[in-house]
């Protein structure tokens, strides 16, 4: 019953490159009456549960900043050591707007789960209105960085960010961080120090690092800065306790 | 240049009640050019800045607890004295999709500020969907209280409210809080403390307290407990800096 989300994470991770790929179908006449049932299959399947849009990858609302801060995150994903491609040190984690519909644990849990339920930071359709990110992580370095355009209706001071907007993608950044390092986990504290306001529209990096983990709790520092880094808007520290699915399911 | 928030606040309560007076036209043959003019102003004024809607009256998507929790606190807005109706201990504080649009302020703000920002708490028109609140203030107990009804766009952990969605209603109550007390202010820190998740759907009660005043700072402590205030969900303190307008212009 219980399961790690590092399961699940590891899970929804495949099922963001799985699914990019679709099954063909066998010529009709000389099909066997297996492979034209899992054609059928294949169908409906797909049919039944639509490939998930991954929102990590850019649109056309994205601008210069996110687009270079992106490219460069993204080209250390890859690296080409005597011809031949490697991973690198960095990985993007692919986003959808529910995170354990597409887990390997979905099927189970979507049942427990209101279908018409959004992730918080995914919520709004419109692109470029709300949440745009793009989360990387180096596990040899265990630092996470991520980078956000914040769109027009994120507004708290005029014409500037909420400070709940903030908290929301620092709690979304150290939270996956801490997931990535610790399997399931649930937010017990943030501690956010708010330095300078940040623009809508602007684009800034938020980097959190592992501070240190003791039984059940991983600590987890962030900070947010301007996308050239010169301004230090946001500090931050976040704690959060494993738990079990079971935990959530009893909660 | 420099106004205080008070001003504008008290300026955007005025409106929130003040426009719900239309300007009647004057008979036509009767009339004269002056008042033909005034009313054809009045007229355009109203097409061109239609009355706001106040988004913290109830709606069909809220349950029995925020309709029982809204009732209760909003019968003591006025009582009943010797048969004479009296402001009671507390007041509602309407609620619109933009603040400084409907200020005093708002004409020369309105300026500064993208045309199409919303504020980030009120940037879904679905009702229901997303955050569902009422905030009323009770100046004699220096204390706010906020009726919570969290909707389905707001998920983090599967079917429970995401952590930022809950800082930012912490923000948002401790920061209108500081606002009534203090004017015009910026969120300096947010410290809080998850104790229980809230699940989705549900309503809780938000809790703001003055701790104390030093100089530029307002210190606010909050806590957010469940419908019935059996089950304490968050504890959080906040502190708000003071600032002026000239501080936002040139933020």
């Amino acid at each position: 019953m219980a399961r790690s989300l590092g399961q699940m994470f590891k899970g929804f991770l495949r099922l963001g490159s799985g699914l990019t790929t679709r099954t063909p179908c066998p010529p009709g006449p000389g099909s066997t009456h297996r492979a034209s049932l899992l054609c059928t299959t294949a169908a409906l399947q797909s049919f039944l549960f639509p490939k998930p849009r991954d929102l990590s990858l850019p649109n056309s609302s994205w601008g210069p900043d996110m687009m270079r801060l992106y490219e460069h995150y993204n080209s250390l994903c890859e690296v080409e050591t005597e011809g031949e491609k490697q991973p690198g040190p960095w990985r993007r984690l692919p986003s959808y707007n529910r995170i354990l519909k597409y887990a390997t644990g979905g099927v189970y849990l979507s049942k427990i789960i209101q279908s018409k339920a959004r992730l918080f930071t995914r919520n709004i359709k419109q692109q470029g209105a709300a949440f745009e990110y793009v989360v990387f992580v180096n596990k040899e370095e265990q630092k996470c960085v991520c980078v956000f355009q914040a769109g027009h209706l994120l507004e708290g001071p005029p014409g500037h960010v909420h400070g709940g907007a903030i908290a929301t993608m620092i709690d979304s950044v150290a939270g996956t961080h801490a997931t990535y390092l610790s399997g399931l986990v649930l937010t017990a504290n943030l501690n956010i120090n708010y330095r300078s306001p940040i623009s809508l529209g602007s684009t800034v990096v938020l980097e959190s690092f592992l501070d240190k983990k003791e039984d059940r709790k991983t600590f987890i520092s962030c900070k947010v800065t301007s996308a050239d880094g010169s301004k230090l808007h946001t500090e931050a520290t976040a704690l959060f306790l494993s738990i079990t699915v079971s935990n959530i399911i009893g909660m």
